[in-house]
């Protein structure tokens, strides 16, 4: 206690001084952020600095010191001073845990969240994208035009739907005798086996076939994130990588309603009551098949790493947006 | 309608043609999205470009060729497919309306959204950032961090507060005898006349004295987005920029219930049960702050350009990722 007074003491002192210097070379009437005798401003700050929840309001403090260091014009003597501020700011993070040390970081999340900067994830583990998004929002536009500019796959549930169609065609076939570097025959093989093993399990235990397919689907996901890099629309993608501890990035993509139901109207040369209808008839589909494979809420920026409006960006512009927020050129 | 069958007939013919190279040099047993006879599959594909509400089918197969396209080893083979591939595509989007051509772009949202790649605010216009944020999210943390990061002024309810105060106090000395060079005391003049009036139109027209602030806080928003760059947190700055048409980009920032809460209980050194208390609370205020000056559900995605999770980045990934969303490099 006593060395955390000496080392609050010495940072009161230092910021009064800032301030002190910073309203010298400003000059505003309303420069100095601690007003009153020297002794007094230091005690106050002392205070500050000893409570535990004060803290905002010392960082606010730090602000305005900032804010009003900022508009100094003499080049040489305002960076004497920021180097000043920083200088106090990281005796304050180092000396005073409650100021902003508390990170609100979340391990299992971060671990799983590919578009962080630092290299959380392994160089082995593939760019894996789960686009969610709110009908009419081009969501689905967006991540083909993303996949195309990454060159990268692209997979919506028509893709993959027809994906099962032509291994369920195939699944007589001996898989045994196809090529083992084939990734997508490696895949139908694990499905078909996989599909079998469903269809006895249903047979036995009453499956319905909607889950058996929503089963035999995260299947699938798992073992091409194993293989390669790709854009995946929907299916409740992110929950199921999550998990099984697959790295990825989990965007939602929505607009306002009536961005939404306007480009329906002339995408689909519909009337607006029209596309009122279906907008909130496919979104509830979303959110009750989200809500019946994950168990939480579509939609809620909590459950996404991010949430894009696409309103707010276009297409193209929101191609470019996930591209940075990504890290990666365009290829 | 003649003009657009032989085009379709062309794309067809060409789509139909590259799934037979790419099914050759794949020479995976899944590798052709066509089956059937020459004829048949180009009059299917013919009336796939037909139709006004199939595009999404088409896309798809387009991707499942892609994909398959994608897993040719031989590099050279692969570039000319995939180059036939976007050749394609490009001859689709310029003859077919109704495939990927309906944007969602809002222009009145795009125009204030300045993290949008292209330049449409003018170099004149400041870098506003506003940030919202469910409590406990470290919303502010990011904000302040970010702001430092930027060399750009930081304003919460404690700094403008301040502000007010400062300005208050200062009511009665002569406007007009201070400099004008000083961008604090020109707001602080037009504040004070602004005050003044409010105070007038209160006394007058009974304005409950929280609107009278948040009306004066606008005006000092507004005139210092003309002047400077800067972070805002809460105060429905977004808003209030937009409905002043001042291009700035809005951020929430929030984060899983439980991630909030264990952070408030090793902040404040409260209980699980005193953090999620507060946590409703103070998220209900701020919830009915915004509804009464906005009009508008806080924290819902349609509402601000972006979501970040914030424990699925932590404090200093989640300020690196804003940096790389509007594009600018630590100063």
């Amino acid at each position: 206690m006593t060395d955390n007074n000496e080392i609050y003491k010495e940072i009161a002192t230092r910021i009064y001084n800032l301030d002190t210097k910073v309203y010298e070379n400003v000059g505003s009437s309303l420069g100095r952020t601690f007003i009153g005798t020297p002794e007094k401003c230091i005690n106050d700050l002392i205070r500050l600095l000893c409570s535990d929840n004060q803290s905002y309001t010392l960082r606010s403090e730090m602000a305005l010191v900032a804010n009003m260091a900022r508009t100094i014009r003499d080049k040489k003597v305002r960076n004497t001073l920021m180097r000043e501020y920083n200088n106090i700011l990281q005796l304050i993070q180092a000396n005073k845990s409650s100021f902003t040390s508390v990170d609100i970081l979340s391990t299992d999340l971060a671990r799983l969240n590919s578009s962080a900067v630092k290299n959380r994830i392994s160089k082995n583990d593939h760019l894996i994208i789960c686009i969610s998004r709110s009908h009419g929002s081009a969501g689905a536009d967006i991540g083909f035009a993303l996949a195309d500019k990454l060159r990268i796959n692209y997979y919506d549930v028509e893709v993959l739907n027809e994906l099962f169609k032509r291994i369920d065609e195939k699944k007589d076939i001996d898989w045994d005798a196809t090529p083992t570097d084939d990734p997508l025959a490696v895949s139908a093989r694990n499905i078909s086996a996989h599909h079998s093993r469903l269809r006895d399990f249903s047979r036995y235990h009453g499956l319905p076939k909607a889950d058996a397919a929503f089963f035999t689907e995260s299947t699938l996901l798992c073992e091409m994130a194993a293989k390669e890099d790709f854009v995946v629309i929907g299916r409740c993608a992110d929950t199921i990588l999550s998990n099984n501890h697959i790295p990825h990035i989990s965007i939602y993509i929505t607009a306002p309603f009536e961005a939404r139901a306007k480009r329906m109207m002339e995408a689909d040369n519909i009337s607006f009551k029209t596309a009122l209808k279906q907008l909130i008839k496919i979104d509830r589909k979303h959110e009750r098949f989200y809500r019946k494979y994950t168990g939480k809420k579509w939609g809620s920026a909590i459950n996404y790493d991010l949430c894009i409006n696409s309103a707010a960006y276009g297409i193209d512009e929101a191609v470019e947006l996930i591209m940075r927020i990504i890290n990666r050129e365009a290829k």
